[in-house]
């Protein structure tokens, strides 16, 4: 990726505007080296720009008062939160502002009687969750990293729990933003749905920072549910346990989780976690409910997945046991990486309806071995969404090409069969080239709505929009 | 309200449109008085506004040919569905076209594999789930009218099953959307979930008819329960039923239906549906699962229940007698003006955080004792939204006064406690002196986003911005 194409502000511009915010926000506003380095980048593929300086605002007004600044000077500003996105989306392509929301780490007000909360952006959703611990509530999304929920927000994320309880798009009441010009604008309210005019927390879930900065988040909570019963259940062939899901997911059967792991992944799941399972397609599941609710649910899950060749569950009923089996699945990025020293990893994110998710896993699959790469596959396949993590040398031309072309087609494939380029990691840069393909004519409404609300174009230029 | 306040378009103006728009569609543009009065206003109180024409479309291309010739005039477009709506939405303000999407009739698809179909926007919901019977599905967003779904989704609709099942924000997964200029474009995708940049499908749900014309929509389905049972639980007061209702919520009690009636609503709705209750605050319940499960959550509930002074629960096990139960609910706007014949119906909907629900319904009760007015209360108490439905004389202006002071007052409590002044309705014409209060600088962002999809502003114009 060409990182550094976009033109950035002059040096003199740069120096009035950092001049400006040091007056109000004084050692929160650096141009030192090692702290513009590590926010000129996220996780994920290597997509670099280097901020001109990094900001580390505190409360809204502070946030108000440097976005109307940059903007009167045109200076872009991009929002950093834990550093942990996969797309591109965090590179400061045109140089400006890196808007770090670590600061942000209140957790405001909690509820319990209307399970709900408000946090400010820059909370971890693992910080959130120690933080309800003692109330019986727990924040169910949860993408591998522990992300902020301000930056799960923006990229509209999700994890293994989506089944259930659905994306950040469903668990988001409400927002506060702050625009380019430097309003602070609360959106949405505290009740559980609202008729009251355009949408525009939803709007801005899933922007990636392109229309102005999440400052704070009004979530929905849930009940600890009184039984949890994780299993794994392993297979002989991948398209049985495909089968098993889809089966599974039109039988009315509630799970909170179904994680499909193939043969690759759980060869790198048990090395780098060293699990006890054989290196075969499994699946990682988990039931939320009654006692009763639970194990009719397990009975007819086991029954489903024995009539697909499935071998016995698996369970991990004590809490420990559970962690650690959702620990292996939140670490098969770290564990992918484990696998092949040296070689950097290209995910894909692609979703389909869960009809298409057969045909388009397996020809994926069979895409792979054609390819010659390794390229483990897991997925949160309740949602119809699946990741490859292509291993790749970078410095190999002809390897990294193919894989390249495998993530393309990969993407092109989801799309064909009604389909996502990205079911849950944001657009960022690196998937602006399937925008087109996927959406057609919405791309000018979006950036219709992209010019109305940041018409100087300084949030996150670069992203999301082709 | 001052139904003609608007500007309408010249008469030449109308009649080069009519001719256009005759050229292409026929007989389907149309300017008869009965045709024309009968397409002037929705449901509730009255706002109405005569189109000059109303146009008949039968295919995406014709809504975006109107469309495009509308907006080259300046000529207003109104989208009408089942003529449903109860805020006014419907009302031809300024005059213009109102858009009959009457003929959008057909189901153009419906996948059980993936839990999901596509339907033109005039199809009803009962239309819909009549359709549907034989695949073991059902679509549960269910307003009291057989509403269209593009109506639905227009004003973000919900009703009795929304505490399960989530309203029409939760169950749209894309939609084709016509532009003022006339462009053809569909959002979203069949998957899921999706982060793939800005979220369009929700932006259109909710607005209105105020950015473009929905004319197809990408819902899910789901299987039918295997056991569904329903049931009646009488209280002496208000307050106990409210509370049995929160403390449900709060104890993971999953239920698919939690709906209040006060004791006048019951009244209404005794005389109305020949039931058999007593005349005392009453929530009707209903409960889907597995057998196991349901039998676990009804036990919890009449526990519950019985903790708070319930009386014993009333079940309605057979098929016919729960469509008996949900018909009398969903007729409760019929049943309200059967009460007091020759009365206007001014229907409020606020909606509060569970948290706030007790109180706010506790003031409001107080508030309509206190007002001398005949308002039943009817409420989705499971989401925190409940409406009165307040009867005066539109002849008499000291209680008209009163009435609306009372809708008023219910709406801004609403707010004032985290809030909405609609939870399912919209903002159409009757609402619009609340978005000021609900949104404060939200109003800035909305009317920037109409600007920029509708520049010309001839998408339902007088409704949902201040």
């Amino acid at each position: 990726m060409n990182a550094n194409a976009l033109p950035r502000p002059r040096p003199e511009i740069i120096a009035a505007v950092g001049a400006s915010l040091t007056e109000r926000l004084g050692a929160r506003v650096t141009a030192a080296q090692a702290v513009l380095d590590q926010h000129s980048h996220g996780e994920g593929l290597p997509a670099v720009g280097v901020p001109d300086l990094v900001v580390f605002p505190e409360t809204n007004e502070e946030v108000a008062f440097v976005l109307a600044r940059c903007n009167e000077r045109r200076v872009p500003v991009t929002p950093f939160g834990a550093g942990s996105s996969l797309e591109g989306q965090l590179a400061a392509l045109a140089g400006g502002v890196s808007l770090d929301m670590g600061r942000f780490a209140k957790i405001l007000e909690v509820t319990p009687e209307s399970l709900d909360c408000r946090v400010q952006a820059g909370v971890t959703r693992e910080a959130l969750n120690a933080h309800i611990r003692d109330t019986g509530l727990f924040f169910p999304v949860d993408p591998g990293a522990n992300a902020s929920l301000g930056g799960m927000a923006s990229t509209r994320a999700s994890g293994t729990n989506a089944v259930r309880y659905g994306t950040m798009r469903e668990n988001i009441l409400g927002l506060t933003v702050v625009t380019p010009d430097g309003r602070i604008v609360r959106t949405g309210s505290r009740a559980r749905k609202s008729s009251a005019g355009l949408d525009l927390t939803h709007l801005y879930v899933g922007s990636e920072g392109t229309l102005g900065v999440i400052t704070e988040i009004q979530l929905r909570l849930y009940g600890v549910p009184e039984t949890i019963v994780a299993a794994v259940c392993q297979f002989d062939k991948l398209e049985d346990a495909v089968a098993a899901v889809v089966t599974a997911l039109q039988s009315n059967l509630e799970m909170a989780r179904i994680e499909l792991l193939d043969e690759v992944q759980m060869r790198a799941a048990i090395r780098y976690s060293k699990l006890d399972y054989a290196e075969t397609p499994t699946l990682f599941l988990e039931f939320h409910g009654s006692p009763n609710g639970v194990r009719e649910d397990v009975e007819m899950m086991q029954t489903i997945t024995t009539d697909l060749g499935g071998g016995e569950f698996q369970f991990a009923e004590r809490p420990e046991d559970r962690s650690r089996l959702w620990k292996a699945r939140h670490n098969s990025y770290q564990a992918v990486m484990a696998l092949s020293p040296g070689k950097s990893n290209m995910g894909t994110d692609a979703c389909v309806p869960i009809s298409a998710l057969p045909a388009c896993l397996l020809e994926t699959k069979a895409d792979i071995v054609a390819s010659g790469l390794t390229a483990p596959i897991v997925g949160h396949v309740g949602d119809g969404n699946f990741h490859l993590g292509i291993l790749f040398d970078p410095n190999d031309a002809d390897e990294t090409e193919r894989a390249e072309a495998l993530a393309f087609r990969t993407a092109r494939r989801a799309i064909s069969m009604g389909g996502t380029c990205s079911g849950e990691h944001g657009v960022g840069l690196h998937k602006i080239v399937h925008m087109e393909a996927e959406h057609g004519q919405g791309i000018a409404l979006m950036k219709a709505v992209k010019k109305a609300l940041d018409p100087n174009g300084i949030m996150n230029p670069g992203k999301l929009y082709p």
